[in-house]
C-alpha cells in the first residue's frame, strides 16, 4: 500500500503566479503541483492536491484525509488566520500536519502572525516560497508508512 | 399544525463520537438525532436536523427557519466564535434561538468564551453534553406554536 | 437516602419580581423556589433554597454543600463575573454545579461576559428565566443519587 | 465593448427589505438591482449583479472579476469585517473596487468598524442606504472603459 | 411626613481622622456625621447615617433605602471600584443615589478612575472632602419629597 | 428660498494641490470648491465653502449651519480623528452631515481610521478623491428641502 | 477687595437649552450665569462668567484666572477628554479649580470616562445639572479670600 | 508586654488539606496555626491566629491589629487579587504585614499574578507552603516589639 | 539672502519661568529668544520667535514657514502628544523641524511619552532644558542655506 | 557529603548599599554573603555565592547548579523580569530555585511586576530585604540533601 | 571556494538531549551538528556550528557571517523572543538567514508566539525537531554559492 | 584634573557606515569617535569612547563611569528598548547621562519608541545623526568639572 498525503491550499491561492508575484513568487500552483508529485513519487508517496476558496471544503477535506489515514500539508492561506473551524478540523483527526506559506507571514501585517493553524499542526515552513512544500513532504516522510 | 424547530449543527459535528471524546462525548450526532426526535415527537414538535461545515449554510438554514416560522436550536460549533455573518442571519429573521454547546465553552481556550451568536439568541446552555440538545427543546416548547 | 441540591442564589435576587422585570421577569424568587421544589419532589430531590447579598456567605454554603455531597445550581448574580473567592470553593468541592442566570448575560455589558463561576462548573444556563433553575434540575438528575 | 461593473452582495443582503428596515431601509435588493442597472444603461455599463452567503463564493466572484477586468462594487456585509480571504483577493486582482454599505457601519457595534475590505479598496461610502450603490457606480465611471 | 436619606458609608470609613489624613482630611465619621445632621435638620431631612466594612451590607441598605422611598448619599469607599452587586442593587431601586469621595479619586492610582457606583447614580461629587457630603445632600434636597 | 448646503474644510486642506498630492492629489481646494458649486447651481443648491486651521472655528460653523437649517458636508482633516467637541456640535444641530474625506483613511495610519465626526454623520465617503464632494452633494439633495 | 471665580465654559455650551436637552437640561446658559450670579453675590463673590469653543481660549483664560488669583469652575465640555493643554494650563497657576458637568459623564460613552481636566482640579461635580455650579460656587468658598 | 502577630486568613483555607492537596498540600489550618504558635512561643509573640471567609471580616480585623499595634501575616486567599478594601485598610492602619500564600501565585492563571495586598505590604512570601507562615513570623521578629 | 528659521512654541510656554520651574526650569520665554537670537545672529540666521495658545495658529505657522522655505524648531507643548492636524502640516511642508523639549517628556506622564510631532520631524531633543533651542539651532545649521 | 547551594546574583548587585539605599538598603554584597555562609554553615550547607551583570552568566551558573544538583537562591534583579533564557535554564535543570528580592517589586513600577523567573521557581520572597536570602536558606534546607 | 554557512544556537542549548525531552526531543546538540555536517558534506557545503548562552555573541557571530558571506541557520532560543539586538545584526549584514526551532514555539506559551528574528530571516521552520536545520540547509542550498 | 565623559556604544554601532546607510548615515564608529575627540579637546574634555556588543558590558561601564564620575553618553542600540538592567545601572550612578540615537527612533518601528534608558538620563538627543554626539557633549559642557 502507497503511502498518502493530501496538500490542500486555501483562498486565492488559484491564482499564484499572477497574485502578487513579489510576494508569492512567479510559480503557478499547477507547477508547485507538478513538482511536488515528482519528489513524492521518488519517495513512494501518493499526493492528493486540492485547491478551495471555501472555509468549509478545507474542512471537509481535513475529515476525509484523516478518515484515509493521510498525512496533510496545508497551505490555508487567510484562513489561517481566522479560521477556529479549520483547526478543530486538524485536532478532530489523527493526521499529521504540516502547515506552509510561501511568504514569510511574520514579516508581513500584524493579522498574518497569529495562525490557528499551527496550534493544530506539527510545525511550519513559512518564508521559503514553493520549496516549502517540498520540505513538508521530506518532513512528514518519516512519520507516514 | 405541528410545531417546527430547526437543529442546526456547524461545523466538525459530524465527527461526534470520534472527535475528542474526552471532551465532546461518546455519541454521535446520530444518536443525538435519534434521542432528540423521540423526545419532540412526544410534544408534539417536528424536528429539522442538520449539520454542514459550511458557514454560508447556516446562514441560508437560518433564513430558511425564519420563512417557516421555526424556532432554532444552534450548536455553531467554531463559528460561534467567529461569524458576525451568522448572528447577522440570525437578527434577520423572527424566529427564536437558543445556543448549544456539548462542552463547557468557558472552561476552554480564551477565543472559544466570545459568541456572536449569544448576541442573537434568548439564551444559551453549555456544557452539559448531548442534554443540551433535550433542555433546549423544552425550554423552546413554550414558546412555539 | 434522598437525593440533594442546593440552589444558591446571590445579591440582589432577593428583589426578583420589582427589579428590572424587562431584564429578569415578574416572578418573585419565592415563586421560583416554589416551582422548582415541586419539580424536585417530582424527582426524589431535597432542594435547599437559599439567598444572600453577602459573598462570603456564598462561598460558606458552597463548603456546606460539599461536606453534604449536595449538588449545586448557582445563580451568583453580581459576584459571578468578580468573586474568584467563589469560584476557588467551587473548586475545593467535590459538588457539581451549574451556574444559572435569568437573562442573557452575554447580551448585556462586557462586564457581564466573563463568569469566574464558569471555570468550576459543569455548565450554564443563561437567558432562560425561571426556567433556566428547571433545566439544571434536570440536567443535574442523572449525576446525583 | 461595453464597460462592466460587478456588483458582488454578501451574507443576509438577500433579506433586505424585511431584514431590521430600521436599520436596512425598506428596499428589497431586487429594487436596488433594477434602479441600479438603469442608472448603469444610461452611462452604457453593464451591471453584473450577485448576492450569495458564502464567503468563498465572494472571493471566487471577486476572482471572475479580475479575468474580465471588471470594475467592483462590494457590500461583503458581515465578511467585511472578518474576511482576510476577500480581502486578498481584492489584492490578487487588479479590478477597482468601491466598498458600500448601507448602514453607517461605523455608528453601529465596535466589531463592525474594522473592514478588512477596506484594505484593498479605493474608497468607502457608508451609511448612505441603496443610494450608495449609484453613488458609487458614478465614482467608478470616470475610471472604468 | 419628614423626607428621609439614606448617608451610607463603606470599607475603612471608620478610620476617618486617622486614615491617612493628607488624603482624607483629619474629620472623623462622627464629626461628618454630626455636621451633616445638622444641616439636614434646617431643611426637614431625616438622616440615617451607617457605616459598614461588607460589601454585602451595603446591598442590603440601599434595598432598605429603596423600600422606604429614601434617596441615598453614597460613599461606597473602596467597592465602589469592585462592587457590580452594589450597582446592581442601586439599579434595583427607585432612590436616587448622589456618589461622594473625600478624596479626587481621578487624581489618584488608575484602579480608583473606575467606578460601578457611577454608573447607577445621578452623580458624583469627589474631592471636596466632607464638605462633599453636605453639596450632595443640597442637591438632593429639590428631589426628594 | 433656495437650499444651503455648508461645505467645512478643516485643517491642512487649504494646502491641497501641493501637499503629498500622492495621497491627496493634485486638485487645489478653489478648484474643488468651483466644481462643487457648478453642480450645486444645477441642482439649484447655494454654496457655503469655507476652510479653517482651528477646531472651535469648525464647531462655530456647525452652529451656524444648524441656526439656518444648512445640510452639512465636512472634511474635519485630523480634527476627525481628534475632535470630540466637533461630533458634540454635529449632536447639538439637526443638519444632517455627510463626512468626505480625499483618501481612503481606512488604508492609513491606526489613529486615522477612528471619525468621532462618524458616529454624529449620515454617512461617509472616503477615498473618491475631490469626486467625494460632489457625491456627497448628490446624496443630500434629497434629504434637504 | 471682593473675591472673584472664573466660570469657564468650553465648547458647545453656547447652545445649551436647545442641545439635547434630554442629557443637559432646558436651562440655556445665560439662565444659569444669572443663577449663579445671584448666589455668588450673596457671598460677596464677583462671578467673572464664559464661554468659547475654542481650547486656546480656555487656556488664555485660565492664565487669566491665575494672573487675578482667582479661583475657576471650570465645565470644559469636550476638552475635558481631549485637552493636556488645558491640563497644563490650571497646573501652571495656583488657581484651585472645580471640575462642573451637567451630565453624569460616567454614564455616557467610554471616551468621556477619562479626564485630563481632574487631574489638576480640586475636585469634580458631575451629573447634578445647573446645580452643579452654585455646589462648586459654595465649595470654593471657603478656599478664596 | 509581649510582642502581638495577627496571622489572618481570607477565604477556602478552612478547608485546607482537603482542598485540591496538589495546590495547597495536606497540612489542615489548625497544624498551621499549632506548629506557628509553637515557634512563636519561642520567639515570645503572641500569635492570634484567624480565618473569614467574608472580605469585610478581613477589613475589620486589620482595624483591630492596628488598633493594638500587632504586626500582620495576611493569606488573603482570593481576596489578595480583588479586593482593593483590604488594601485600604493595611494602608490605614500601621502594623506591619507580610503577605503569604502557600502556592507559588505567580505559576498559576494570569488573574492571581495581580495582588492588591501586596501594594500595602512589606514584603510577600509564595509558593513556600505552610513553611511560609514561619519565614514570615521569623521575619517580622525583628520589627515587633 | 539671510537663513531663516521659525521657532514656534506652543500652549502655556507664555507662563514659563513662572509655570511649575522645577520643571520646566527659572528662565522666562523673552530670556530664551533673547540667547537664541544672539547665537542665531552669529551664524547668519534670521530667527522669528513666536509662542500660541491656538492649536491651529501653530498649524498656520507651519504652513507659514513651508511658504519662506524657512526650517522649524518646535516646542508644541501639550499639542506635541495631541494634534494630527500638526503633524499634518509639517508633512504638508518641506521645511525642516526639529522637535525641543524643555523637559525630559519620556521621565513623565504616560500620556506625554507618545508625539505626534516627532513622525514628521527630522529629530527630537528633550529634556536639555533652554539649551536644547540652542542645540536644535546648530543642529539646522547645516541644512539650511 | 555536604548539601550545595548556589546564590546566583545579577545585574547592578555588586553596587548594593551605595545604590539607591533607601530601596535596596546599606548592606553591601558581601555583607550579605558573610551572613549568609555563617547560617549555611550552622546547617551544614555550603554556599557559592556569585555576581554577574550578563545574562548568560547567570544561565552557565544555573546550569552548573543542575549539573552539580545543587539548589538555587536567585536573585537576577532586572533580567528577572526580562530574561526567558534564564526561565528556560531553570527549566531545564532539575534544581530547586527560590527567587528573591531585596525590594518588593510589587510596590514598584509596573514592569517589575511580572517574573519570568517566578515560572520557573518553587517560590518568591520579596521585600524582606538582605533577610530574604536567610530565608530562602531555611525554606531550601528540607528539600536538599 | 566552498559554500559556507553558520549554523549558531542560543541559551540551553547545550543542554538539548537532557532538556526537557518532550518538548525538545532526545538528540544532543553534537548529534544534531554531526549529522547536518554529513549532509552538508555531500552538498559541498561547510558548516561552521556553535552554541552560546550570551546575547551578544549570537550579534558578534552575525556579524562574523556577515563578513564570510555564509549564510546563517539561527535557532537562538530564548533570544528569538526578546533580542531586538539579535534582529538588529541580522538586518545590517547581508547573510541570508532561516530561523530554525526545534518545537513548535506556536504551540506553546504565548511570549514564545512573538519572533524578533522572524522579522530578518527568509523564512522560519518550526517543530519539525532536528530534522529542521537539515531541512533549513537544503532551503539555503539554492541561494548560496 | 580635565573632565571626563564616557561614550557609550551598543549592539551593532561597530558595523556604522556599512550598516543600512539610508537609516544610519555613512560615517564609521571610527569617524565619529575622531570627530568627537576633536570637539571634545577643544572644551578641556576626556573622552572614553567604546563600544560592545553584550548588554552587561553597557552596566559594567555605567558602574565605571560612576565610579569615575564621569559623565555618560549613551547610544545603547537595541538595549535602549529591552533592557531594564541598563536602565538599573545608570540609577545606580550619580553620573549625569545623555541618551543619543543617530536615526529618529520614533519615526521608526513601534518597539523602538521606548527607551527604558531614558528613565534614568537627564535627555535624548534622536534623529541627528553622528552630529547629535556632538550636542550631547556640548549639553553636558556645562553639567561637568
Amino acid at each position: 500500500m502507497s503511502k498518502q498525503i493530501f496538500v490542500l491550499n486555501g483562498p486565492n491561492l488559484n491564482l499564484l503566479g499572477t497574485r502578487e508575484p513579489e510576494i508569492y513568487g512567479v510559480l503557478k500552483l499547477d507547477d508547485i503541483e507538478i513538482r511536488l508529485k515528482k519528489l513524492a513519487k521518488g519517495l513512494g508517496i501518493e499526493v492528493d492536491f486540492r485547491q478551495t476558496n471555501q472555509e468549509g471544503d478545507l474542512v471537509d477535506w481535513v475529515h476525509e484525509a484523516g478518515a484515509k489515514n493521510a498525512a496533510i500539508i496545508l497551505n490555508a492561506g487567510a484562513y489561517t488566520h481566522t479560521s477556529i473551524a479549520l483547526m478543530d478540523a486538524l485536532m478532530a483527526v489523527e493526521s499529521d500536519c504540516i502547515e506552509v506559506h510561501l511568504s514569510n507571514i511574520f514579516k508581513r501585517e500584524d493579522f498574518r502572525h497569529h495562525s490557528y493553524v499551527s496550534k493544530a499542526s506539527l510545525g511550519i515552513i513559512s518564508g521559503l516560497g514553493a520549496k516549502g512544500y517540498d520540505l513538508a513532504l521530506l518532513a512528514l516522510n518519516d512519520s507516514i508508512s
